[in-house]
């Protein structure tokens, strides 16, 4: 994929392939055989349903799980409006591909296949309170950038992110795209609060301000607010649904740069589950807005697709008991009283 | 164990251990140190404090987990209170040993010993509209049944249920306990709507009210309303206790039998975590009189253990969190900007 402007990311929202509608029927045929009263497994059979249309496969498919984590850096982040220095996004990639970040445990844990992609850290975006974050060009690369990383074959794609600074990033996206004050986007991220939660949301006001009259659409907010890893994101979630493979999004600057896509057509994110709600307070408003529901609901606020690959977890066990239970036939068990 | 008299029940509420606040202080620390924002894996570092703090051991083990689901039948089955026949609860144990249920293809995927205990169940208890649910002895045996279940070694103990009409049961426990009304407490359970529902909100006004006077405290609310597998699984939850086994319970009819203990003594179940949030209503309620809040919340009700063992994938993600993850010092990671 060689983008080199947004016009051919724009395009690329009228090709969207339509759910397998046949696949989840045959997928909510097999549940009301199942020895349980009818949707007694709640949101595990909504997942497996789901996770069918998305496959285009009935019963869908778990065994090839991917976790991929865009890493980029924001020059926002100088506006101190971080509890971390810049230079801990190239940290945390370090302990990532050592092995000794939380994703790492979680993805071993649910032996899942974990990749970092780091995106010219060394090289943040422009600070947004002065210029647009990126040039064009740079914007519709790293969104071909992500879109590099979904290969065929994957089962389910997780996304999520790292990225000092990117809740700022991931606030001014939210701001522009649902409007609402700077106050209503903005949280404590890695955990600041008082003169930097003031200076963050200061940022955020201004960024919005200073490119709105620039911003038609999505992808413009993108360009102007946005982030390498974000617009990553974004590549991802496209070229996902352009494969049939269902994703995970991760909390909420993972969240926000999918909003993009939603925010340029309404069921782009229709092959997306949110992995879990962040505790950061600006997510479960953007979930509001995407009309999603979390999957998990743990207070995490880490960021590294650690929520989305938690509810890899919810995922399994879905399918473990859509394809392992017996059916009232087969287990001789009596329906429901008349 | 062998309990003829619920006096010697309550005789144990005065033996309770308390938690290792050491253990949990040990794990405490070392999160303080490891690689992210303090407190940015939210309830994944509780649950491990909350392991180590009731196994007495930093840091925690889970290699043993052990799923104890007990079932048994209920006299007040017979007043048309349930969506299937009381020879369901037969069938679903078959099913369940045979591998078939629910819970089985949750513990295979997260590597959990399944044990069933069928509780005589060609022998249910008394219809409680009519008489006490279980003779004096009989309550007390139960009781001690499921304390047997409770060997050493094992790291954590999920508890569940299975049994036609066991949420009539556990809705007249939570009012006689907890107070409100028939209402408030009795839901669709496997899924009455319509006359069935009133004839169940009917039986559990009418248990309550009949039972009311006979009654001084919790243990007698349950020799009155409850049943054999809910009595068994407070039986499980105090030897738990004892043998510093934390306890993750299920849904409405388990979380129900174990508040039996909490009115007996508030702080009985600082030991237990609630798996799931259960769709049926009156679990929401019921939490809130414990003051616990569930690790997950996948509308699920179905009984059989299911939503505890869910809630072990959450366990095992924080506890490998926990032990496997850099600290600062190890990974050359900057800390907090002064």
């Amino acid at each position: 994929m060689n983008l080199a402007h947004l016009d051919e990311v724009r395009a690329l929202f009228a090709e969207l392939p339509d759910g397998d509608d046949a696949a989840a029927a045959e997928v909510a045929a097999r549940e009301a055989h199942l020895i349980k009263p009818a949707g007694a497994l709640g949101r595990l059979e909504e997942l497996v349903g789901w996770l069918a249309r998305w496959q285009g496969r009935a019963p869908p498919r778990l065994e090839r799980p991917r976790v991929a984590v865009f890493a980029g850096n924001h020059g926002v982040a100088a506006r101190g409006v971080s509890a971390y220095p810049a230079e801990v996004t190239q940290q945390m990639v370090r302990s990532c591909i050592a092995g000794g970040a939380a994703v790492n445990q979680i993805c071993k844990l649910f032996d899942a296949d974990l990749r970092v992609y780091e995106m010219a850290l060394e090289k943040p975006t422009a600070d947004f309170t002065a210029a647009p974050a990126m040039a064009e060009g740079e914007c519709a690369r790293a969104i071909a950038y992500g879109m590099m990383a979904v290969e065929p074959g994957i089962d389910v794609l997780c996304l999520g992110e790292m990225g000092i600074a990117n809740t700022t990033a991931a606030a001014a996206l939210c701001h522009a795209l649902f409007g609402g004050t700077a106050e209503d986007w903005t949280g404590p991220g890695t955990g600041v609060s008082g003169a930097a939660l003031a200076r963050k949301r200061a940022a955020v006001a201004a960024g919005v301000a200073r490119h709105r009259g620039a911003c038609r659409d999505g992808l413009d907010v993108l360009r102007c607010l946005g982030g390498h890893e974000l617009a990553a994101i974004l590549g991802a979630v496209l070229a996902a649904r352009m494969a049939r493979i269902p994703v995970v999004l991760d909390g909420f600057a993972t969240t926000a740069a999918a909003a993009i896509a939603w925010s340029m057509r309404p069921d782009a994110l229709d092959h997306c589950a949110v992995g879990h709600r962040s505790s950061e307070p600006g997510h479960e408003r953007l979930l509001r807005h995407l009309g999603k529901r979390a999957v998990l609901d743990l207070d995490l606020r880490l960021g590294e697709a650690t929520g989305a690959v938690l509810a890899l977890g919810a995922l399994r066990a879905a399918l473990a008991c859509h394809t392992g239970m017996a059916t009232f036939a087969e287990a001789g068990v009596s329906g429901v009283v008349d």
